[in-house]
């Protein structure tokens, strides 16, 4: 977290002003910038100049904030609020603000309480700060992928006949928190059979049968950063069909990570597995990008896909998780998390993924 | 869900947009309108008219979003996505968004891809929409209230001396799913002792000790819909201010009740469950407010505290949620949600609140 940086790349601006609403419309570049590990911080701001920062929070979160060796400034109404914030960027002009991560009402609202105040989008410079990830996001991240790793190779234990997705779900779920998880970082998605042709399913009360194809996307928190990752099984004998869709899916999916390495353009990894895949009979099946950054968000910068045109750096972490999915008969994805080296990458999901039948 | 209304209260507007961008910038209301109940739809539009709806979509999305009666157009990229946006508005002037639910920069996109629209906030009308629940969301939200109603009331039983806050919210969050939920509507929230006084508390390593206050703040999600239920626990015997502070807490959780019914003012409910506080030794150490709506979000509308200034209709879901903390020894929340009705309200969470000592 360099915020000379940030402010290097935006000369004119003398502050920077990031605003947390609240759940559905959430920046985590708050907590990229304080590193506060407790609360939620909804409602609040970060205040930021070359030199100080300071946390601008309600009562509420107030003992949260002071938990930590953190300048913080609370109010207990808007008006006051307000003040802070009048206060706070006297004798600037140019205040940052990201744009990304600020509804617009917000925006409007804040160009109201600050009339004289020119404000710049940093949403671009932080997107780039946040895509390179320090050493102590690392370890989060990797921890997190621990995680999952030891959660995800006891899968193949937890399926019996007759259970229910939901209650896969929430299996894996337990059992990351009980390995260290503070919470699942987005809602599991366990499916079974033809629900596995759904990237996105979310239903959950198919019953698991011999013959089903079982996809779990799953990932964890711990310390606000994410893992994301998914493993494809077969209960029970799969089909020619099904088992020639993991094996390509497989193959893909490591002709993907073999063509990590920094100084790679991100399109050009995108690419390199799609063509395995589009070799194959599944040829126009793989209907998402090949993958995304993880960090303080499940889809963190940068994105990996066709239209993905930038260079890996050392130390992004990425998603790499292409899929193959067929109506009505099912999908196989196989996901993994990377961090990017100069020479490669580093895969810190390492669940088997082998083709397994259970 | 009344489409209808919603264009009779904006006469000018002669087509609605909403835009579901993604996890920490997700409008809920693009569930509101569709009601599909799979899906992620990350990216995605919802183009409503009087008559019409038609979601727009990424190919990731098509397969959940065809599993519904509902009129669906694909894109495979952004170029494609722009075309259909356009096609979709051409020959209307005057296009609704919701301000509160879109980025600025998202905002400032779509008026790049639609540069002879004018654009007006229909959030406030689809905010009052959305307080007023239907039967069907009504069934929902009570479907979530029961399910965290019998996960609350086997919490004591799952309190053992050394466990985690972690591994109580872990079993919290497998028995809520357990009994249907689709998953945890937040981020559970387990204390222990000093703890319980950060309202937002997020953490999870301390171990429990004889003496502890516990607290426990959880919601369930069903087809969508959440639930939001506190219950504060003593673990062995409390102290006389402990035990004055739950009675206090108590008092004014059931004086807010109490005081809501049809065309009451959101503030005076806020009012009288904060005298009871007030009034107490505890004067001042109610620092948030009262309670918030309950729905799509789990923080819906409306608010319910010092500056709500509006008047409580039927079928409105609020939770009703005093709490007193005092730093470093702990705090106490009691948390229902309730459904306003005309000469009352109808309380949806069922667990026992009385002063139980495990």
């Amino acid at each position: 977290m360099d915020v000379e940086k940030l402010f290097d790349l935006n000369q004119n601006v003398e502050g920077i002003l990031i605003y947390n609403r609240d759940q559905s419309c959430t920046d985590p570049s708050f907590f990229y910038f304080t590193q506060l590990t407790r609360g939620l911080f909804e409602g609040s701001y970060v205040f930021l100049t070359r030199r100080e920062l300071t946390v601008i929070t309600s009562k509420l979160e107030e003992e949260s904030a002071r938990a930590e060796e953190i300048d913080v400034q609370v109010f207990s109404n808007p008006k006051e609020r307000d003040e802070i914030l009048r206060k706070i960027t006297s004798g600037i002009s140019f205040v940052g603000i990201n744009f990304s991560g600020l509804a617009h009402r917000d925006f409007v609202q804040l160009r109201e309480t600050l009339p004289d105040k020119e404000f710049v989008d940093v949403g671009d410079s932080i997107a780039t700060l946040r895509q390179v990830k320090s050493e102590s996001e690392i370890a989060r991240i990797t921890e997190a992928a621990r995680i999952v790793s030891e959660v995800g190779e006891r899968i193949p234990e937890m399926l019996k006949e007759g259970m229910t997705e939901n209650e896969l779900a929430a299996k894996v779920n337990f059992e990351m928190m009980k390995a260290g998880a503070s919470a699942p970082s987005f809602d599991t998605i366990a499916a079974f059979g033809p629900d596995t042709a759904e990237p996105h399913f979310s239903g959950g009360n198919r019953k698991l049968k011999k013959g089903d194809v079982v996809l779990v996307d799953f990932g964890a928190k711990y310390h606000r950063y994410c893992s994301d990752m998914t493993r494809t099984f077969f209960f029970g004998k799969p089909d020619e069909e099904l088992r020639e869709m993991y094996s390509v899916v497989l193959e893909s999916q490591k002709k993907g990570i073999s063509s990590i390495r920094e100084g790679v353009n991100g399109k050009d990894v995108d690419a390199a597995a799609r063509a395995v895949i589009d070799s194959s009979k599944f040829k126009g099946r793989f209907i998402h990008s090949l993958g995304h950054g993880v960090g303080l968000e499940v889809h963190d910068h940068p994105a990996l896909g066709p239209n993905s045109d930038f260079f890996l750096k050392k130390n992004m972490v990425v998603t790499v998780e292409p899929g193959v999915y067929v109506p009505k008969k099912g999908g196989v994805r196989i996901e993994d998390d990377v961090i990017v080296t100069s020479d490669g990458c580093k895969v810190i999901t390492t669940a088997p993924k082998e083709l397994l039948v259970v």
